[in-house]
């Protein structure tokens, strides 16, 4: 059976290692159109914040693995241009300018996503750059040294932007943040979310909310983000407004897309064509706690839907259960993480949600250097069930989110989650663990 | 309705307060032994550590606060001897040597546990000390100070002789630890066990195994810890061979004792007397995995089952789900934690197990300062359920075990748990968290 697979990160290159270690027998092509495969993206903020590491220190595996120990036959420099779902073959052009064509048996797409830059003046000037794929990171790494950067204007508050926020400051490089809306982080409940911007502006960072950004102009060696009532200067402007799913190919060529316009799948991770599979930032996926569709461009989710598809083309079925939104990031010395539902998208999603935001400590009473943990809870009056967590804090909130978020792949009551049976020990929390507080406190209110 | 409350610690307290909150018009008495209540026992090691800390720091609630803010009939130095269920009173004696009795509707017996001393010459020496009440902590920080400690032997390798060897190596004081059985923790698979015994050992910490203790000797101002063919010296001993629950007292009541002679209770905490209750470290539990008894004292444990006691007999119908036997405790720079069944234990249950031990990293792929993680995970391979996870490593391990215990409360099979979706971000662990790539592995074994 011949495979074709369209991108080579991580869901792409996991799935193709999955088919192979399935079935060694099967014929399995990735076609790249970047040369870079398998790298840990995620990673990108913190060898950026470093200016002595080389950023291929990312790569997880390199390319020469995968064709010869695994015997995928990786092509990179590989861009994919078409897709005829009824002649099953893909068209495009390598970077050498050769035209190419593929037929397949079973094709997966795995075009990730793109970080949006706006339609606006100056956006393609040298200098305006975005975070996404290896090559943008080293673009922006070397532009630092090459330009000698001292001053980044970033447009955008989400926690690419935080992360990188936090790279640059650590090389003593100024940050203004601008963003158009005037919630810092609107998914997050006002003292959470005050929480972390004291620890972003502690650090020297200037945030500026509420300014639409108008166009980018270059001034000499500076640009110029001009908003109407602002204009911020920088030697660097990184534009880290969120990403969109790649699903133009799978939309041309007739799929069905979903969510944001990521491309549809099912359980199985099969498109609307039977022959068809998506995975990884470029598809939808089912939320656990609502049921329905929803788009969440995440790691995890990326590399173990990319096994999905490959056990379900290399006959072995599976289905996954869906996402639980759970996410982490960490800005400074703080760490936030979430997982499930917002009030707000509970609400929309027609539960009748109740919250509760309360503020603990992060080692047991009279324990040396404890520090506050928030946490919001989110839960339904009419069934009573876990809907959502939120926290912040210095410590101890990175792995705690996880708890919750089994329990809402469980559909678990809030009573019954404030009856597990978690550790404690009193360097690492309260008896009662912020997250059990939370939901005793909820249920007062459910 | 009379409220009478045996033992002012975790449970006893959450109780009363619980009970107080619940109905202010309960007529709510606690009758406490010592002179001490509310006060956080797990904290004492690392009280102990610090010279210049008072250990009543560890003091959550003074006793005044329970007697003027809330109400609560709070008599320390009660001393309680009997229990005639059928009159439904209890007796005994106060430290002033008064006789007391009292009446009850309903009854909580919140008695606690008691450090075992082993029934040998010389344990009754001056100079050997147990650590389970703030009046233990009290004693062994006194005699440190005033017999100029350099030298202690713990007998006993459990979590708390490990904390205390740990407080007493910040303090720069010797210790050699002492126990009969041939393995360090036998319910730990031998590689996590050996991290773990390295890292005490690379503290200067001398260990030794398979020694049965025999007596201990005075000699001089030292004293003597006497094995068949060892004999080891310090200038104090601690006792640290586990607790028993106390239980004598609804024993000789007629009570049913069950589970390591713990008072059996059910999910409502009732005794076997109707009127009478029994929450804390001084009765058995259900456990989550099995559905059988068991007998886990641990705190949470013991505050949740206060409460439960409380709503219970003030008319709001709880019933405890159990426990997962999740733990976790720290030593020098490892966290040690555990949640469910060993592979021993899951056999003894009926259970046909399987396990995994696996080796990862604490951080992302090629993000600096990462350590290792060890993971152990059993699963059954009739019913495919996960059964228990153990873990070791340098960060990351405390909060990451409650996502398995979460998953242990609803029955996960392992494969299930292998498709939650976690928490990621590079300074926090790889893409899939250690104890997915176990769940990972297990699945082929299982």
């Amino acid at each position: 059976m011949k495979i074709l697979v369209i991108g080579g990160d991580a869901a792409g290159m996991s799935a193709a290692s999955r088919a192979k270690r399935n079935n060694p027998d099967l014929d399995v092509t990735v076609l790249e159109k970047t040369m870079d495969v398998s790298y840990s993206a995620c990673g990108m903020p913190y060898n950026i914040s470093d200016p002595i590491r080389d950023i291929d220190d990312l790569v997880v595996r390199q390319a020469d693995v995968f064709r010869d120990k695994q015997g995928i036959n990786l092509l990179t420099g590989h861009c994919v241009e078409s897709i005829d779902p009824s002649n099953r073959t893909v068209a495009g052009m390598s970077l050498e300018g050769k035209a190419f064509q593929f037929s397949y048996d079973k094709l997966l797409i795995a075009t990730g996503g793109s970080p949006i830059v706006p339609d606006l003046e100056g956006f393609d000037l040298s200098g305006v750059m975005a975070l996404k794929s290896l090559d943008d990171g080293r673009k922006i790494k070397t532009y630092i040294t090459t330009h000698n950067v001292r001053k980044v204007v970033i447009i955008g508050m989400g926690y690419i932007a935080l992360e990188m926020c936090e790279a640059l400051r650590s090389r003593s490089i100024d940050v203004e943040m601008v963003k158009p809306g005037p919630v810092f982080l609107p998914w997050m409940e006002e003292e959470l979310s005050d929480a972390v911007r004291k620890e972003v502006e502690s650090h020297q960072a200037k945030m500026h909310l509420g300014h639409q950004v108008q166009k980018i102009e270059a001034l000499g060696k500076s640009l110029n983000v001009i908003c109407s009532d602002l204009t911020l200067e920088g030697d660097m402007v990184l534009v880290a407004v969120g990403i969109t799913p790649n699903s133009e190919l799978a939309g041309h060529a007739g799929l069905d897309l979903g969510v944001e316009k990521a491309i549809a799948v099912d359980r199985r991770l099969t498109t609307s064509d039977e022959n068809i599979y998506a995975a990884g930032d470029c598809a939808d996926a089912y939320h656990v706690v609502t049921g329905t569709k929803t788009w969440i461009p995440l790691a995890l989710r990326a590399n173990r839907a990319g096994w999905a598809a490959a056990d379900n083309i290399s006959g072995k079925a599976v289905e996954l259960p869906g996402v639980a939104g759970t996410a982490v990031f960490k800005v400074f010395d703080l760490e936030v993480a979430r997982t499930g539902l917002t009030m707000d998208a509970a609400e929309k999603s027609g539960f009748e949600p109740a919250k509760v935001v309360i503020k603990t400590r992060s080692r047991a009473h009279a324990h040396p250097g404890a520090s506050v943990i928030h946490v919001q809870m989110v839960g339904d009056k009419k069934t009573g069930r876990l809907l959502g967590v939120q926290m912040v804090g210095k410590e101890g909130v990175a792995h705690r989110i996880n708890a919750p978020a089994v329990a809402l792949h469980n559909q678990m009551t809030v009573a019954a989650y404030g009856q597990a049976d978690l550790a404690y020990a009193p360097p690492f929390g309260p008896t009662w663990d912020p997250t059990l507080t939370a939901a005793n406190q909820l249920l007062k209110r459910i």
